[in-house]
């Protein structure tokens, strides 16, 4: 069939959209109509040509919700007719890793989708001119039609907007399921939450969800103040006004450290603040954000020995097809609010607005509704 | 009183066997006599003059046992006559830390020790001729006679042998205590240590203890394979003998990683393998050694982000009043072996040779019998 798609030809280059071919969906296979799509950085980042790994050309995106349209044989979990969220971290609960309580990476088509590829190690997207075009993290959101296998779609209740839960397809669960799954954040902690952007507010509101007693923000940009305190934040700090050492500053800020602190910038000196600001004996420190291509994080080991955890989270610890339905029905259910992130919305043939907007740091997020 | 004493006058120059003058125990003070002591790496690592902190002349030894000979005004839980082993990380069971359950670090008496003094600011310890000597660790265990706060002694059965049960005072803890305080292993876990010193081989044992299903050893002198398998290795690893990248092979050998990595070397490269040879996903690795002065660890936040975890350890994370006694109750009771590990037993007068063995690489602890 022929859908329309924004096209990413190659690195640095704005999408093209453009109208593009797609094949219906193979064995363990679903076609969904996308309906909606956030524009998140990791777009961005591969868009820019600083990810050693993008693969050109390809449809991006990653963030979207849409309708099941057509089943390829052997798909049980799912039929015509079902909303879903496409889920670049799939969850197969066959894996060594699905089996694991321990983590959400499951395994099971990852090589695939590395390569921009379905399972079978074939693309259904091509030119109308028969050129193939790649997927993009298992989802190519940015396509009105795309094809994903079973086992990364999330189902999720019919009553819910497309255009604010695509969100939950990425920053909402990824910030959320930070303090929820991976830092396990218990009532009355003490959290830093560094950068303010999507993520840094779903980390706050996360926190604010665990009942935490403090949540300290901070960002070099000022005008995010108002926002993070409407998700909860209770303390906000700017680096360009602390005079003297930013991690005494937050210890002392904290009453000695901060139980948790999170990474939301993908800078790799402000992780080590983050480490070094968590208390000493139990805070622990967690890295969401993504670093530059060969970036380092270093710190003294004494940092640990005396006490202080360092670890990381993909897609927020959760397990897309378990945890994602729920999350929606959280924010159906009022518990967290995503309405006022979602601050722009555009048309797919203005989707380059999207980038534009967050280069200029003037969105949180920018959505597409088709 | 006078007692006889090893005293450290100077970095980088043997120690001095002399008498010494010891005063008797201020309130919430005991006094002890130590009745053996081990030499551990870390007497070493301030008897150098690498450690920063190191302060001079002070009577060194951390790693004791002894009888309880006097004690001072307010002090309820100790008696005359009661066997103990000296904490040098205390257990207050009062401080904000030992009120919370993830630490151990008790920080009831932490300034005054670091200074070499008792709690009241004053040092017990002084040459015949009034020459204030200093406490070290808080314990002082190369003293006959040494006094201590009572938060820092740990009251154990009178019937363990001392020769044998001053090794839990500081090796046996701490490499014991990594695996089952710190990394709580789960029975059937793959883990890797690196150094099989004097703590690699009680982490080794812990393992053990634990029910892992694989304990894989990694030292560069292959001498050490022999003991490690009588404590519990399973497969042994000389880095020389491993052609192309170390991370590769342990992550081959341990079938896609080990579920947790120890770190007993205080080598910060060696950390950092021991980190990235953590399985993806939940793989979690401890630092137990320490570090030369102003090293780092470094790595790519990737490894984290991809469900590593990177910890450290002080003291096995044990609670040393509530947990020592346990762990000479197992050593009593079998559970765990201490023996075949003191290798070498040497009078105070000859304590420099313990110095000496372990330089040369020969002992794994030596054991100073009062």
């Amino acid at each position: 069939m022929r859908t329309r798609a924004a096209v990413a030809l190659e690195a640095g280059k704005p999408l093209e959209v453009m109208d593009v071919e797609l094949d219906g969906p193979k064995a363990g296979e679903v076609m969904v109509e996308i309906k909606a799509t956030g524009i998140c950085h990791t777009d961005e980042f591969t868009l820019s040509g600083a990810d050693p790994e993008g693969l050109f050309p390809a449809i991006l995106g990653h963030e979207g919700a849409g309708v099941v349209v057509e089943v390829g044989e052997g798909v049980t979990s799912l039929e015509v007719g079902d909303h879903v969220i496409p889920l670049y971290t799939p969850e197969c609960r066959e894996c060594d890793y699905c089996l694991n309580p321990k983590t959400n990476l499951c395994q099971a088509i990852r090589s695939t989708q590395g390569q921009g590829v379905m399972p079978d190690g074939t693309s259904r997207f091509r030119m109308t001119d028969g050129t193939p075009i790649l997927h993009y993290m298992g989802c190519s959101t940015f396509a009105n039609h795309t094809v994903m296998p079973e086992i990364a779609l999330a189902k999720v209740r019919r009553d819910a907007p497309f255009e604010k839960i695509c969100y939950i397809g990425c920053g909402v669960t990824t910030g959320i399921g930070a303090v929820i799954n991976t830092a396990k954040v218990e009532i009355g902690s003490r959290a830093v939450v560094f950068g303010l952007g999507g993520i840094g507010l779903n980390v706050i509101q996360g926190l604010r969800l665990a009942g935490a007693d403090q949540i300290v923000g901070v960002d070099l940009n000022p005008d995010k103040r108002a926002m993070a305190e409407r998700f909860g934040m209770t303390d906000f700090v700017n680096p360009g006004d602390v005079s003297g050492d930013m991690v005494a500053h937050l210890v002392e800020l904290t009453g000695g450290g901060a139980d948790y602190t999170f990474d939301a910038t993908g800078n790799v000196d402000v992780m080590r603040t983050a480490l070094e600001a968590a208390h000493k004996g139990w805070g622990e420190s967690v890295i969401i954000g993504v670093a530059p291509a060969g970036a380092e994080i270093a710190t003294r080991p004494f940092q640990l020995v005396t006490g202080r955890v360092w670890r990381g989270t993909a897609f927020g610890g959760a397990r897309g097809r378990t945890d994602v339905p729920r999350i929606v029905d959280w924010y159906m259910d009022g518990k967290i609010e995503i309405d006022p992130m979602i601050t722009h919305t555009l048309s797919l043939e203005n989707i380059n607005e999207g980038f534009d907007l967050m280069h200029r740091g003037e969105s949180i997020r920018s959505v597409v509704v088709y």
